[in-house]
C-alpha cells in the first residue's frame, strides 16, 4: 500500500506555516511499512481541492488530506472530499453533542456555524477530535482510503496517534511497535559500523538509525500481532545493541539528556552548581526547562569576563596569566570554585572559543574544556568542536551534560 | 503568472525533514506578487519526478524544483528536466572552475562525480551557488519557466535573493522593496487597530501584519522601477506607523532584540550583569549568542536557590521571608546585587513563577517581577504571563530584554 498526503489550506502556500502535518505523518507512516509517494499542498479553493483529489485517487493507495475542517466557508476538506466520492452529506449526532460540550465546558456560545464540523458524508468512520472541536473522518470507496484530518498539529497528531494507526494497523494485519535508542558520543557511520551486521540481517524488528541535533537514534521496530509479542522481538536485539555500544545509550524514546542529568541527581541525592563561559548560560538553560529542576539545581554563574571568574569562583590570577581563561586549569578551578562558593555536591564548568574572533594560533575557535569537581576529586576534558557559534554553544552544551552523566554513573 | 513549487527528495516523503524550502519560496513569491497554487514533494523516482513535471507545466506558469542537485546516482533533478523538456546535456566550465576552486579552497580532492554538478541542460542560465559546489538553474520553454534549485536551506536562500528575485522582477517588470517594522509589547489586534486606516487603504506600499514568537511585525512592501524610488514610497508610510507605535517599534528586517540592546550598551559604553532566576540563563544565552557580547556583558548569575540569592546577590534573609522570593522587593535586591557584586554599570533582575508547580493562591504559575538597576535609581516591573513553562521562560527573556532596551534608550 502507499500513501498521499494533501495539505488544505492558503496559509501554506502564503509561506505562513511550514507543511509538518507532512512530516509528522510521513513519519508515521513510514514506521507502519507504508510508503508515502506524494505530498500535495492546495489553497481552500475548491476546483483545485478536487483536482487534487482526482490526481492522488488515480495513483494512490490511501489518501490523507490536514486541514480545512473548521467552522468558517473555507474550510471546505469534507464537503470536496464527498463531493468527489458521490456522498451525501449527514449530521452526525454524537459529535454535534460532543462540540456543544465543548463549548459549554469552555463558557462560551457555540454559533451556528460550528453545526458544519458535526456534517459528514454519509458512511464515514467518525475520529473523535480530543483535543478540539472538529472530528476527522475515514471513508473507503472503490478499493481506496481517504483520511480526513483537522490542520492544528495539537489536534492531529493525537489523532492520528490514538485513532489512524489502530485502525491502519487493523488493514495491514499487524501491529507496530517501536523502542527508540538515543546515543551520544558516537557519530553515525560508527554507530552504523558497530551494528552493521544486525543491520544487514534485520528483518522483524527493522533497525532504522537516524542522526540529528548532535545524536544517533537507532529506531527498532516489530511488527506482531500483540504488543507483548512485539517487545519480545524488540528486547534480544535491543540487548546486543547496548551490549556494544555500552553506555553511549544515554536514553529511550523521548528522553532528553537534560531530564537524564536531573533524574540522576535526584535518585544519589546530590545538588549541582554550574559555571558556565562560552556556553553563557545554554546549560542552565536546558536544565531549568525541567520542571522541578530547582530540587537538585541550586545555581548557575555565567562567567564571562575574567574579573567574573576571579570574583565568582576564585579562579586565581596566575593561573588566567599563567594558561589563560580557555586552559584545562581554568576549567578545573572554575568547577572546584563554583562547588566550594555554592555548597553544592557537584560543579560543573565549561569554558572555550565560540567565535567568530577570540582565536588564536594555539587556541582555535571550538576548542573546550569542562572540568567537573565532586567529592571524589575533578575530572577535565578536552574537546574540539567545529562550526558556527551556535553549533558550538550547543555542541558544548550537550557535551557537558553528557560528561555530567557519565560522571554521575559511576557515584 | 503563478507558480509550482516542487521538492524533490525522498528524505521529504520519509518525514525526515519539513518542507521547509516551501515555505520560504512561497513567502518570496508572495513578496513578488506571484501566487503559488500547488506544492508538491516527490522521492528521488525518475519516472514520478517526471510525472510531476508533467502536471505542473500543465497548470503553472513558473515551475520551481528544489533539491537533488547533489553528485550522486539519487541527485536526477537536472537531468530530468532535460529529458522532460528534450534538452541536450552539457559542461558549464566556469561551474565546473568553481567546483574545483572550491574543494582547493577546503584542502580536499575533487572526486570524479562532482563533475556531474557543472552539467547543465542546454540553453540554461546558470545560477552561482555561493554557499556550496551545486549551481542552479534557469529554462525557459514554450512559455514556462523552470527554476532549478538546490536543496540544502543554507544554500537556497541566498541564490534565491540575490539571483532569481532579480531575475523574477525582470519578467514581471517591476522591482520589489522590502522593510519590516519589528514590533514589542503591543499585539496583533492592537497594531492593526493603530494603523487600521493604513491598512484599508494600502496599495503601494502594501502593509503585511504577521504575528509570532511574541512580536508583531508589519512589512511595508514597494513596487517601483527603481530601489529608491521604492524608498520613497515607503519613507512616509513608515513614518506614519512609527508616529503611532512610538518606541514599540525597536528594530528592522533581520534585527533581533538581544543584538538591539547590545548595541544600545556599546553606544552608550555601558556594561551589563544579570540575576535569573525563573528564566533559568535564558536572557544570559541569548545574549551570548551575539558574536561580541563579551565586549559589554560581563557576567550573569543563575540564582535558583534562596541560598544563591543570598550569597551572589547579597539579597536579605528578611526580604526573602516577608516578601518572598517571588516579589518585587526581591527582584529590586537581586538587581542591585548584581550591579554591586559584578560592578557593572546596569544590573538586571528577574524572578518569577515559570510553573507548573510552584504556585500559590496569591502567586499564580505566571507571575514575574524584573528589575533594573542603574547609576539613576531601580525600576521594578510585574508581568502576568500565561502559558507552559518554556513559553513563560522565553516571553519573560524577551520582556526583560525589552525592559532593557526601554531603560537603556532614557539612559
Amino acid at each position: 500500500m502507499n500513501a498521499e498526503i494533501i495539505g488544505i489550506g492558503s496559509e501554506l502556500l502564503l509561506g505562513q506555516i511550514a507543511n509538518t502535518n507532512a512530516q509528522f505523518l510521513s513519519r508515521q507512516m513510514s514506521y507502519l511499512g507504508i510508503d508515502v509517494y506524494w505530498h500535495t499542498a492546495v489553497g481552500d479553493n475548491k476546483t483545485r481541492i478536487l483536482e487534487a483529489l482526482r490526481i492522488a485517487s488515480e495513483r494512490s493507495d490511501i489518501i490523507i488530506t490536514t486541514g480545512g475542517l473548521g467552522p468558517t466557508m473555507d474550510d471546505l476538506s469534507k464537503e470536496t472530499v464527498a463531493e468527489f466520492l458521490g456522498l451525501e452529506m449527514v449530521i452526525h449526532t454524537p459529535s454535534l453533542k460532543s462540540i456543544e460540550d465543548y463549548f459549554r465546558s469552555m463558557g462560551r456560545v457555540m454559533t451556528e456555524n460550528n453545526v458544519k464540523q458535526a456534517v459528514f458524508p454519509k458512511e464515514a468512520i467518525i475520529l473523535p477530535n480530543d483535543n478540539g472541536t472538529a472530528p476527522g473522518a475515514i471513508l473507503e470507496k472503490d478499493r481506496k482510503i481517504y483520511i480526513i484530518l483537522p490542520g492544528p498539529p495539537a489536534e492531529l497528531e493525537p489523532m492520528f496517534c490514538k485513532y489512524v494507526i489502530p485502525y491502519l494497523e487493523g488493514r495491514t494485519g499487524c501491529r507496530i511497535y517501536s523502542k527508540v535508542l538515543r546515543i551520544f558520543g558516537i557519530g553515525e557511520s560508527a554507530v552504523e559500523e558497530m551494528v552493521k551486521d544486525l543491520l544487514l540481517n534485520q528483518s522483524n524488528p527493522t533497525i532504522a538509525p537516524l542522526a540529528g541535533s548532535g545524536e544517533v537514534t537507532l529506531r527498532l521496530t516489530a511488527k506482531a500481532d500483540s504488543e507483548q509479542t512485539a517487545l519480545e522481538l524488540i528486547r534480544p536485539v535491543q540487548e546486543e545493541i547496548e551490549k556494544r555500544l555500552g553506555n553511549a545509550v544515554y536514553g529511550y524514546d523521548d528522553d532528553r539528556m537534560e531530564n537524564i542529568v536531573l533524574d540522576l541527581l535526584k535518585n544519589k541525592g546530590l545538588h549541582l552548581a554550574l559555571a558556565e563561559s562560552c556556553t553563557g548560560g545554554y546549560v542552565s538553560n536546558l536544565l531549568t526547562n525541567v520542571p522541578g529542576a530547582s530540587e537538585v539545581f541550586l545555581e548557575g554563574c555565567v562567567t564571562y569576563s575574567n574579573n567574573s571568574k576571579k570574583s565568582r569562583l576564585m579562579v586565581s590570577q596566575e593561573t588566567l596569566k599563567n594558561y589563560g581563561a580557555v586552559s584545562a586549569h581554568t576549567a578545573i578551578e572554575m568547577a572546584e570554585g563554583i562547588r566550594k562558593t555554592s555548597g553544592a555536591d557537584i560543579g560543573a564548568s565549561v569554558t572555550g572559543i565560540a567565535g567568530p574572533g577570540g582565536a588564536t594560533a594555539q587556541k582555535p575557535v571550538g576548542l573546550v574544556y569542562m572540568a567537573i569537581a565532586g567529592p571524589n576529586g575533578t575530572k577535565v576534558m578536552e574537546y574540539r568542536l567545529t562550526g558556527n557559534r551556535q553549533r558550538i554553544k550547543s555542541g558544548t552544551a550537550m557535551r557537558l551534560l553528557n560528561c555530567l552523566r557519565l560522571y554521575l554513573l559511576e557515584q
